[in-house]
Order: C-alpha cells, then sequence, then structure tokens
C-alpha cells in the first residue's frame, strides 16, 4: 500500500557483507532516524556504542557464541538502555535518585528497542543489511566490561549493518490470526492454527538456501522454553542497579 | 536520503484524530508489517488487542491516566510480552517450560517493541498519525483483568491510531554527540551538551501551538527520576510468572 509497508515485509537478517564500508553522511541520518523515535517519559534512555576497536569486535565475538559477522561486519553497534544519564541530572539539580527501576528499566529497555527498529528501517531503506545480535546477552558482564558501562546501563542487543552479500528468503511468520486478538486473549484456534504454522515452517526450513533443516516452530519453541534462558540475567541486571525492587 | 528515513525523522506523536476510520485493508497491512519485524530467537513473543469494545475502552482510558484519545481513537492496540504461547507449545511437544523468565521476559519485551514501532512506520507512511501509551502501566494489574490476560503475559504499552487531526511540531531530540559514543562509554562533554539542548527544550517548550511550559530536558528528567517510578511494576511481573530469578 505503500513502498515502506512494502519494505518492511521485506525484511530478513543478513549475516553476510561485503567489504564495502557504510557511507559517513548515511550513517549519520541512520542516527537521526534513531533518535526521531518515540520515548516513554521522554527518557531517551538510550546509548549506542559504536564499536570500530578491532580487538573490543574480537572480544564481543567471543561473548557472543562466536558469530562471526560481530567481528567482520562493517559496522558494529551495541544498544544500550541507559538510566545513568536521566540519574546524573537528576543529581546535578540537586535531587537523589530513587531506587527501584523496574518501571524504568522497563522504558529504557523499549527506547531502546524502538530507536534500534528506526535505524533497522532506515538502513534497510538505503539497501543496506542488518542482523540483530541478542547472543550479546550470554556474557553481559564481559560487554559490560568491554565497552566500560557503568551503573545502571546494560547491553540489551547488538547490530551488524553493512551491503548485504546474500540474499536470504524472507521466514514465515505466525499468522495474523494467532497474533491478533479482539477484545479479549483467548486460544480458541490456535492449537490448529499453529499445527498449519508448522508445516509452512518445515517446507521453508527443508528448501532455504542455508542452513537447512528439519523443524517446525512449536517443537522449537518447546526446545527453547524447557531451559532457563541466560540464567545470569536477573542477578547481572541487578548488580548494575536494575530490577531491585 | 530517502524518502522512508525522511519520514522516520518527522515523527511526532499525534493526540486529536478525525472520526474517519482506518481502512481495513490497510489496518491488516499495518499488523502484517508489524509481523515482518526480527524476533530473538524466533520467539514471536508478542499478542497484540485491538480493543473494539466501548466499555474496554472507557475502563483502558482510566487505567492510562484518563487520557481521552485511549477511548476516541479510530484504533487502539494492546501490545502484549506473551511468553504463555510457546509455554503452550512445550506443554504440546510433553516438554516441562523452565521458570525464571528475566531472558526471556526482555525477548518478549522487546519483540513487542519492535512489532510495534513496524505498525507506526507502516501506518505513518501510509498518513496515518499515532500515540504510544505507556500509561497503561499506571495499573497492569487491571488491564490484565480487562482483557483476560493469562499467566505469562503482561501489557508493555498501548498504541492510538487513526487520521491527525493536529499537526504539532517535531519535538527536538538529544544531540546525536550525547547517545552515539565510539568504544567505550564516555561522559566528556555531556554535561555541556546536555545545558545547551536543555535551551532548545526550553525554546520549544515556550513555543509550541500546545501545553507550553517552561522547562528544559534535564529538571524534567530530574524529576522523573527522584521518585521510584510505577513501584507496583516488580511485584504485578511476578504475580504474572516473569522475573522469578
Amino acid at each position: 500500500m505503500t513502498p515502506t509497508i512494502d519494505l518492511l515485509t521485506r525484511h530478513r537478517s543478513i549475516r553476510k557483507f561485503t567489504d564495502e564500508a557504510v557511507d559517513p553522511a548515511l550513517f549519520t541520518r541512520l542516527i537521526e532516524a534513531g533518535q526521531a523515535a518515540a520515548s516513554s517519559s521522554f527518557l531517551q534512555g538510550v546509548t549506542i556504542i559504536r564499536v570500530t576497536d578491532p580487538d573490543k569486535r574480537a572480544g564481543l565475538r567471543a561473548a557472543a557464541n562466536d558469530q562471526a559477522y560481530v567481528e567482520t561486519a562493517p559496522e558494529f553497534l551495541v544498544f544500550c538502555a541507559d538510566l545513568s544519564r536521566p540519574m546524573r541530572c537528576c543529581t546535578a539539580h540537586g535531587g537523589v535518585p530513587a531506587k527501584g527501576l523496574t518501571e524504568q528499566f522497563i522504558i529504557a529497555t523499549v527506547d531502546a528497542a524502538l530507536y534500534a527498529q528506526n535505524i533497522v528501517i532506515a538502513a534497510e531503506s538505503a539497501g543496506l543489511g542488518i542482523c540483530y545480535i541478542g547472543a550479546l546477552r550470554n556474557d553481559p558482564a564481559r560487554v559490560t566490561e568491554l565497552l566500560g558501562l557503568p551503573q545502571q546501563v546494560y547491553p540489551v542487543f547488538g547490530l551488524c549493518l553493512g551491503h548485504p552479500a546474500q540474499d536470504p528468503e524472507v521466514k514465515p511468520r505466525l499468522p495474523v490470526g494467532v497474533t491478533l486478538k479482539e477484545n479479549s486473549y483467548s486460544t480458541d484456534g490456535e492449537e490448529e492454527a499453529i499445527s498449519a504454522y508448522d508445516e509452512e515452517m518445515r517446507t521453508y526450513y527443508a528448501n532455504r538456501s542455508a542452513n537447512i533443516k528439519v523443524q517446525g516452530w512449536s517443537d522449537q519453541m518447546a526446545g527453547l522454553l524447557a531451559k532457563e534462558g541466560r540464567p545470569h540475567m536477573l542477578p547481572f541486571l541487578r548488580s548494575q542497579g536494575f530490577l531491585t525492587r
């Protein structure tokens, strides 16, 4: 219906990039697009660390499950939820920042995601490819140390950016009827719809151009939810001052 | 540099809408655009509740600080972080879902934000206006009850959608130099940059077309951080099964 909607629905992650650098003027516009995203309570609770130092890139790759593109992508950004900046403002105005930081943890995490998604869409509109790197949370303490993050800051995810050197298929999503409800939560019809989607995903995984596997979606989720994901997260976040009450 | 980037940098919240309904075919495309967003571990941890029932709209308005547009906007969506669906998949495949849900809380919260931001950009590209409603978290237990949300689901925020009946100014953001760092976190130069930004915000607030006030940004943050935001959030989230360890 609009070229932007067409662009959004063509999204797929890119994990191989050409050596071509991202144009500096374009890079600045990407950040400006990120800045323009909505921010809850206008907290603007985001800091981005652009990582250009090869040793730090290698360290981040090691922290993130050895994903090569973390080290080799033309650009790598770490999106941090940042409450330390507004807390410094509070102190500078003679206030005493409150403790707790559960609600404000949500605000800053959502701010970081909205900011990042604007950068992603801006980048894709200019022909670049991207890949989010949630695996930075495999070792958030190491990432925090590498980037010198202070208290009340945590790395939410990374983002690889560059010119695509591959053209992967778009991955099918859950049917709209499963994720969109009217007026109240209901699971009516979900089991059948997810069964049909599992079949669609098995066909997709069996036929895609790389990393072929035999798997549906619901069995993938079953494996994922059967173990506690990254059990270090809550102690780590508390050590950074978040979620303490 | 691209029409999409220009669109992104023109964003402002819209709080007054005409009575014109959102075209149903466009509405479907907006949801499809949301679905296409990246999802960490492909969890797709999002459920959207489209609220069309007038009584529920009134209830949500009451929960959200009596913001009229929650009740009156042509469309109102509640974005929920949803781990109950993948947990049902786990059980259906004979697994036992793990406890804890801190890392997976982050995944689902970020998924909801990326999904929402795609809808926002799709909507704005088609000439609609939007306003995020974080104030649903003023009374998340009431929202959960109104919408019948099960365990392992929580309302992250709402979203008003419709045809704009106002044309507010774009709000200035923190300078790029403040939010973007290279290789490590540093506060060098931030104090001066934030001072200059405070001046810019005071001018903006004094001259904008509605809700004129005398305030900078850092003093606004000082007030915000001096009190614990929504102190019910951690107990509420734990009662829904999140962040228990």
